[in-house]
């Protein structure tokens, strides 16, 4: 057995062989892909965006879930590094014709495919698949249902170093559907693991899981009281069909408790920053004036998130 | 302000930044493009059919209406340059998550694109975008509402300069649905800037807007008429919605009266060249006979097109 | 004319030009097809997967049936050769808006491809177009309505000639709606061009076609009988839409007289293996315990369909 029994992610020396979740994974390798991802801010900013890491491997994006954003953000990453992208929308081929998903992986593999992005709307889809593939295979973790994003939460955390340099006097609040949102628990994760002291959740009653405080969060119902003081303000994206759903009134009800305007971000620190996964609902979640601010670092978030799959990829491929 | 303020394409240098439009192009660029794109025809014809210029750059294919086959040139056309393509048919994507267009480019730009080829059903969208994107970006129009789609006109003069020699003596004829047509705008501006004498424009009059001649160009109803003696026919595509409107009785209707025939094209000088961007309507704007025939240039248009392509995207990658 | 009057796929020197069948391919074209796709298995397992035969040249793959597995393994291919690769899913595009088939392939010719992948439910459609393409284009079936699927059948006898090394005293069966296969119809060719002795096809009466015994095959529809001392089981893909038509009760029907099980393959010689195109439907033409048991080739025919696919491609690019 190639992986460590105690963390499928790793391989028995103990470095990062999947990227599946930020669960458990050791300060070190968050460092490391952190340091990797800040050599790479340079690579995009030059003329020639690429580097020869993975020149002549074959990443396959496999999305049985649709993503333009993440699939386009991985291809461009893949792409930096040298290597040849395959993009696949599983949804609308062979599981269609009644193949399964690890039949369907097992196929990809006999292509000999060097790395997996996986993006499913079940939860631990990448793990199962993981746990399939031959040694030679990198699976890493696009999202999966409400379990985890970690790209996702690993561009928030660089982004916050970034900005504030240092996690371990930070007060970071994360605000909106925690419930549905996996981005939400691989924040915590990782800002945990980075010996962040102070995370509070803030929503409705409805979308924050009771569970949630066994991550050793703070939860907050009213937005005002929880802002107070931060350094870090994340927002979280509205789905859609929530709005619509039992679980709230409607977007404008929920834009006035839990919406992100001047007047509530007063409340946190001066030089408090704003992060959003995106896409953005302005006007629900997030006001325009917000979210095109000073304080706003959403876009250099899109920015960081090459960064941080191109160095997750190459780290992988390394070890 | 790294524009020019009088020609938002320009740099303030007087150089082509964006392709939005053939409209106030200045001569010498057109002349430029054309120039370029000849040295291109000869690269497209070799055993290995790419060249550096582009290498290491970012080329992000953003359709917002579906075209197969102009986003198919493009993306040759990027890929002979060595440059990387990322292909984005947003319809299906984050606008349907509800985020907006601008949003959209902001983050495309985000991931340190270096060009948008931008297609959409509304006029003007790539100005738009051109206005909000960074100055390290280029873009360029592949086809806007019934605006303009200035590639597609930079190919027929390209077509018309090489069986032509020169513009200054030539007859010209545009015939079709004049109305809904970018392509038919495209041609006219070019043509006009290239010093060519006399356009004409053939039509029913429910597909000629009344202001097509502020443009200079004569109009004809009775197609023999326009098109006794000219140098260069222009068949426009009918679009089938066209067909089952309320402007045109029918497809059949339409062929008896604005067909290109053998017949009608007798009428033209011997030696004049028959043009159709594609995809054509056999047996509805143009006969087989004529579409297949040796006045026929539509085939070497598709060729000219890459060599096209890749002259714009060169020329404004190097300023 | 470029191209052998007596064989269309082959050049006037007899050497391939396109690949459209394997029916009438000469033994020595064949055999040339699987000792270079046998020099391509060591390249596909190495760490940079590259090579550099087709640099520069431009492969279009023109899907206009949908079918990633196929598209995906012949988008590897041609990468491994180091082409660019254009993947055009038709049905969406251009022939929706009218333009025939031969318009598209003519459009595409003039985009200086070098070789088009051609994926169509109608039977002859490669054929149509190799017809019509100048003579530096290169056409290759990837599967036309129940006529021929070249390479999966070149991938087949790959894998036979692999594990039994020799063809001439083999006995092969192959199981299960031979009537709508084309998977069918290319081993046969293959095998029989390739010395194999005995070929038997098993299945129920309605989907066996009379002429089938034509090409020299032995009909069995009891399964217990017709796999009595085979060497080589080929099973084949039950199409759902059988399962619901007139010609079969139900996929367990099916499953019960002429589903692959131990039992059944136990009456095959023990050292016997079992293929399938895939993708799998478990549980009707085939048990799980034998598609993932140990003699099963299932998988190894994929990773064989790569390096046949750049075998195929290289062979025609270089005469």
């Amino acid at each position: 057995m190639w992986l460590n029994p105690r963390n499928p992610q790793l391989n028995k020396n103990g470095e990062l062989h999947h990227l599946l979740s930020l669960e458990g994974l050791p300060v070190e390798i968050l460092r490391q892909i952190l340091d990797t991802a800040n050599s790479f801010v340079g690579v995009t900013q030059r003329d020639v965006k690429k580097v020869p890491l993975l020149r002549g491997k074959a990443v396959f994006n496999i999305f049985f879930e649709a993503s333009t954003r993440t699939r386009t953000t991985f291809e461009i990453a893949a792409k930096r590094l040298s290597a040849d992208v395959i993009n696949l929308a599983i949804n609308v081929s062979s599981t269609s014709k009644g193949e399964s998903v690890l039949d369907t992986v097992a196929n990809l593999s006999a292509m000999q495919a060097d790395m997996f992005i996986v993006r499913h709307a079940a939860s631990g889809a990448p793990h199962l698949i993981a746990k399939h593939v031959g040694p030679d295979i990198h699976v890493i973790n696009a999202g999966d249902g409400r379990h985890s994003h970690p790209t996702q939460g690993l561009l928030d955390v660089f982004a916050i170093r970034h900005y504030k340099k240092d996690f371990t006097n930070l007060r970071v609040a994360i605000v909106g559907d925690i419930l549905h949102s996996r981005v939400a628990r691989s924040q915590i994760h990782a800002l945990t693991t980075l010996g962040c002291p102070e995370i509070r959740v803030i929503g409705p009653r409805t979308l924050i899981p009771a569970e949630i405080r066994g991550l050793g969060v703070h939860v907050y119902h009213d937005m005002r009281e929880g802002l107070k003081d931060v350094d870090v303000v994340s927002m979280l994206r509205l789905q859609n069909e929530r709005m619509k759903g039992a679980l709230l009134a409607s977007g404008q009800e929920f834009y006035k408790y839990y919406g992100l305007n001047d007047e509530k971000l007063a409340l946190a620190k001066p030089d408090a920053i704003v992060l959003h996964p995106g896409p953005m609902n302005r006007g629900v979640e997030i006001d325009s004036s917000v979210a095109d601010g000073k304080q706003s670092v959403i876009l250099p978030q899109v920015s960081f998130g090459i960064a941080i799959r191109m160095a997750v990829m190459s780290i992988v491929a390394g070890n």
